[in-house]
């Protein structure tokens, strides 16, 4: 087999879940779902449980997709990794289930409710539909403003729970900590209940250090069994993409992320500046060539902007031999990033109306 | 003034709650108030907070007064105690508000939530109707199947309280203790949300077991007043009616208490066998009288059959001077027992469905 250049096979840190925790790698799909960039690259790299929604895809049964979103901070390029999941899985035929944790970040980040509500439209729902999302086939809501039977399943849940468990996850454990978890797994696995879906399959994607809350939701899934009829939850696993400084993206943090939203020119300028796989001299690294890998700027060419794997070879080619050197190379992702931007926030602009009427649309205030 | 013998003025083991945690005598309002026999005769003997209620009362402004029901067990002798003055406190004009603790009965004594439905019907909403509520001028909830503002004030409120203040009140936490907490904040405090009544005087009638829990909760209502403008709930505090046998009367010892929905016969043997404040011998009984302040069978006349005090009083003295022995004397109250069993079961077959109609009032399923 020929080497691929442009996919990710070291899951360096994550090792431990598939040995320790029993995470299974997503590989055996990947062919399958190769229509989905992520998967075909390999940023997508783990599950558990997603046989069940192979099979529900090939056999055009129906399942369902949850995911949950944190409405603090401006929706960034790790951000849309995630959307661009929830849009593949909703164009496989996944009933799609979005949660904006807002009961959360009021507890664990102080964000009061009226400001996660404007945050979860603004820069959440706004950019999916933007982005592709079918808002007449999503259902939506807030955990602060939602139907009995969602937190009638929060409520007995926390009978499944002990605090070992949770501790074991969270640390010392508080009321915010408890409530949000509890939260989540309703969030879950409401979908299933017989006034949503019914028993249903239920993929979650999510990043890799979501692990630990996928296990408990579906450690709660099976002890529910006495009362609850639940498929327990699928999840994928992708890994992050990295911040532009090297580290971690991070919405509180402008310096490591582009938002969305963000003004064309201020993003063209993150680019410029961002930290790159280049050598200390432009000599060293017309001789030995770049290192992608460890390059920012190459990872919004792998993530986000070139979706054809020959164009992406060749960029990764470019750098390898030395033939481009970064200051070009970022001058190419700069404009890319700006015409995206140009583009998307005319979309955005479109898009607002139907964001607004999602954010209500269960909505009992 | 003369000595009132059917005024409990002893308050032992209640004295600490004035001393140590503030709890003001109910002696000031108790002329204005002498209506109900539990204020008359001092078996309602604190308060938090009543000058408000009071105030209401007496300007006719709008007040709330709210109630929980633990639907676990028979409805005994001791409910109908809380039943009588929460029916008082709706004459009075209350906005009248009843929660059925489901969610805490299934996490506290695992009592299945469908099971705790029928009993909070059953037990508890038939008996207060047949007892005197009015049905049409009530809120009735289940904590498990309610509307959002009920659920988002429960999770905010989350916020304000530490595990410490929780420990002290609860013990050794766990999930459970938590949520039931909170959903009982919740209880008390969401008649004023703006969904609701407004802000507005609200008074909860409690046994003075529950002040720990009302101290919370009035913490918490002053805490979110950077959200929500709420009063402090008030609360009046009883003293508990003893069992059959002395001791604790309890819904899971039916040799302690007679339910409401008991049959007749069952009732008079159980009065026919109550402790007494007799003596060892008829004859020490004849020469030195009975102690009614010892005897369950006295109890029944004090807090519900025998309203009229001189009535009440004749009683008192009967069997202080040992004018009437023990066997008599029961005989005396099984008959008022059995005749108001079965005038009020009849009128529980009245209440019925007006009882199933309150139940389901609220009802999101």
């Amino acid at each position: 087999m020929e080497f691929d250049p442009w996919t990710i096979t070291d899951i360096g840190d994550y090792e431990d879940l598939f040995h320790k925790f029993g995470m299974e790698p997503f590989e055996k799909y990947k062919a399958r779902y190769s229509d989905l960039r992520y998967i075909r690259r390999g940023i997508v790299f783990g599950h558990r449980g997603f046989d069940k929604i192979d099979a529900a895809i090939q056999g055009k049964k129906p399942f369902a997709m949850m995911t949950g979103l944190m409405p603090s901070g401006r929706f960034h390029f790790g951000h849309k990794m995630v959307a661009d999941e929830i849009i593949w899985f909703q164009r496989k035929g996944a009933r799609t289930y979005i949660a904006a944790a807002d009961i959360e970040s009021y507890l664990m980040r102080n964000i009061p409710l009226p400001e996660a509500r404007k945050t979860a439209v603004e820069e959440y729902l706004t950019n999916y539909i933007a982005l592709g999302l079918d808002p007449k086939k999503a259902t939506f809501w807030f955990q602060s403003d939602y139907v009995a039977p969602y937190y009638r399943l929060a409520d007995v849940a926390a009978k499944e729970v002990t605090f070992n468990e949770m501790k074991a996850i969270y640390g010392d454990l508080s009321n915010g900590k408890i409530i949000s978890a509890l939260k989540q797994a309703a969030d879950i696995l409401h979908p299933q209940l017989p006034e949503f879906e019914g028993m249903m399959p239920t993929v979650v994607p999510v990043g890799a250090d979501q692990d630990p809350h996928i296990r408990l939701t579906r450690d709660i899934a099976a002890r529910l069994n006495h009362t609850y009829k639940l498929e327990l939850p699928a999840a994928t696993f992708h890994r992050f993409m990295e911040g532009l400084q090297g580290g971690k993206m991070s919405s509180s943090d402008p310096k490591s992320h582009i938002a969305l939203s963000e003004e064309p020119k201020s993003a063209r300028k993150k680019i410029m500046s961002a930290t790159t796989g280049g050598r200390a001299t432009l000599e060293e690294q017309k001789k030995l060539g770049g290192i992608p890998e460890n390059c920012a700027v190459y990872k919004f060419y792998l993530y986000h902007f070139v979706d054809d794997d020959k164009d992406l070879k060749k960029i990764y080619e470019e750098c390898k031999s030395g033939s481009i050197m970064c200051g070009d190379c970022k001058k190419r992702c700069a404009d890319m990033m700006e015409a995206f931007l140009i583009e998307h926030q005319k979309k955005r602009e479109k898009a607002r109306g139907d964001a607004i009427k999602l954010a209500e649309s269960n909505s009992k205030k």
